[in-house]
């Protein structure tokens, strides 16, 4: 039975500085039935990220560029209950149309996914794009080896909370994250299996991370960008690895922050920083990261987190409760 | 004949900021005559080299610091006039320990060249650590490859005029150089085959280098830091390279100027920066670049140009004409 019409949330206005409500527009949409080799998916999941901000400027991105007027995108999970295509209905599929409540879709661009190897949510998270970013960044990029000390940044968030775990299986030695606030701290050390934790509001945190880490660090996961870049390259190791992964700091704001100002210090050590987006890994990647994260999940030692935010009138809530430090681990929307 | 005293300049008091005169001394030493395995060398040519300012500091570096009241090291090139080694004398060599008249040296520390391959001051330049640094640089850290669209900054001093040329040997389909006024950016484009020519002293780096490749630029080798590298960052192209060799505009303040405030888009453009240091990739790599230079040199397509101060009590004065920009190639101090 196709429903007349869904609800979606479009992007409304582009905001200069911080996004707030007023930039988006929840409205109704007729459902488009599927056309030869499409699917029709009713959403159940729709996966809210820090770097869809940088979607709603009209400036350079990681990804393409939101419209305005037009829904906007992201990774969803759903059941398909209209095919024109080898996809059965009744099938659980990820697609990248995002914030609606029901999506036709390019069969050929939407992913089966296994509910058998993890619940639904995991698959917009730990098993998903979030835990490929993980991955790649701590594999290809940083080249986290045996014996490694791993510092990883905004490590209570969706990426960092799964690249602290990846960090240990793949032989580091210690691992070090960052997130705001006591309880998120706690949550590291206790959830996460983090060997410390430090709070970043309280500052200081070039002298912090040094204590942290007496030896130095060999390999830094970045998510946040600005002064915990600066005081990661001061705590640096020679031939040390700086995965650049994202700036959640810098997202939202209408100036950026200055850059760390102690670059040279990346040629008296010898560092390698390196800017990546999961997808150029996709597919080729994937397959092994789900083999191998299903093996995790299944044996325990990778635990996944997240903060569930319950109906599509509530999506903006929740993007924008990222930006506020709101979430602990992935931030999803549960849809009715 | 070994004499019973020379000169040598030595590194008197630390600076704070700017180094000035009042921070060397210029004093006379007995020569010692050599052990078993050591050599005398006479020093005809001393080079002077940015990075040592760095070196009279009591931080880190990239190179070891120097030692109040000991002569300010780096290399020097000499005629050997007694020896204890295999090292006969009369032969040329290079050996680290500086700024003096006379260098009691391990020969196992002395590298002897070959004047018939070029004239002495190529092997302090072009042939030596210098040249080593930019091909290292262009080869080993940032991949220059066939059509690469190649920015060097600091072109018309000792590494960029050697790094902007071999650029072009080794496949780049434009060079692009920045220096300080009109006749370092001639010299860029008559002397050195340059494409386009940035006076950094115009201002508006980003706009100007945008227009100097309108294609963007795949590779940036950057000699300076600060707004040099922000600028680059900005006109590079997806997946470019940055090849962190030193930051000429950093090492003689005090204070750090701010670091580039938009490396997020190292993340949206995946690019890597990479810093290092050429002594790593010695001799294994000196060998080969000695062999290739050599021939560009002989094939007239590897031009080596030289600043020559006179005397060794004008060794101070030449150092600090570095960082006034007083120099066009290579730095070099000629002895009696």
């Amino acid at each position: 039975m196709i429903p007349a019409a869904g609800r979606e949330v479009r992007l409304a206005a582009r905001p200069d500085g911080a996004a707030d409500p007023s930039h988006f527009e929840l409205a109704e949409a007729p459902v488009r039935e599927p056309g030869e080799g499409e699917i029709l998916v009713r959403n159940e999941w729709l996966s809210v990220d820090p770097y869809m901000r940088g979607q709603m400027d009209d400036a350079r991105s990681a990804m393409p560029t939101f419209e305005l007027g037009e829904p906007m995108g992201g990774s969803a999970l759903g059941t398909v209950i209209a095919s024109r295509s080898e996809v059965p209905e009744g099938a659980t599929v990820v697609h990248l149309l995002g914030w609606r409540e029901y999506a036709t879709v390019d069969a050929a661009k939407a992913r089966p996914v296994d509910l058998g190897l993890a619940p639904a949510p995991a698959h917009l998270g730990v098993l998903g794009f979030i835990g490929l970013t993980a991955y790649v960044g701590l594999t290809e990029i940083a080249s986290v080896r045996d014996g490694d000390v791993v510092f990883v940044s905004g490590a209570a968030g969706a990426v960092g909370s799964v690249a602290g775990q990846i960090a240990r299986l793949l032989g580091a030695s210690r691992v070090i994250g960052s997130a705001g606030g006591p309880v998120k701290t706690a949550k590291l050390l206790d959830g996460f299996g983090f060997d410390a934790a430090i709070d970043h509001r309280e500052g200081d945190l070039e002298r912090r991370l040094g204590e942290a880490a007496p030896d130095g660090i060999d390999v830094y996961f970045d998510n946040v960008g600005g002064d915990h870049l600066r005081a990661a390259i001061a705590v640096l190791n020679d031939h040390g690895r700086v995965a650049l992964c994202g700036a959640v700091s810098q997202y939202d704001k209408a100036e950026p922050d200055p850059g760390p100002d102690n670059l040279i210090e990346a040629v008296f050590k010898r560092l390698t920083l390196r800017g990546f987006v999961a997808i150029d890994h996709y597919p080729e990647v994937m397959d092994e990261y789900v083999r191998r994260a299903s093996g995790w999940l299944r044996e325990g030692c990778l635990h996944s987190e997240e903060t569930v935010v319950k109906g599509i009138d509530n999506a903006v809530d929740a993007f924008l409760g990222i930006f506020a430090g709101r979430n602990v681990g992935k931030m999803l929307v549960r849809l009715d």
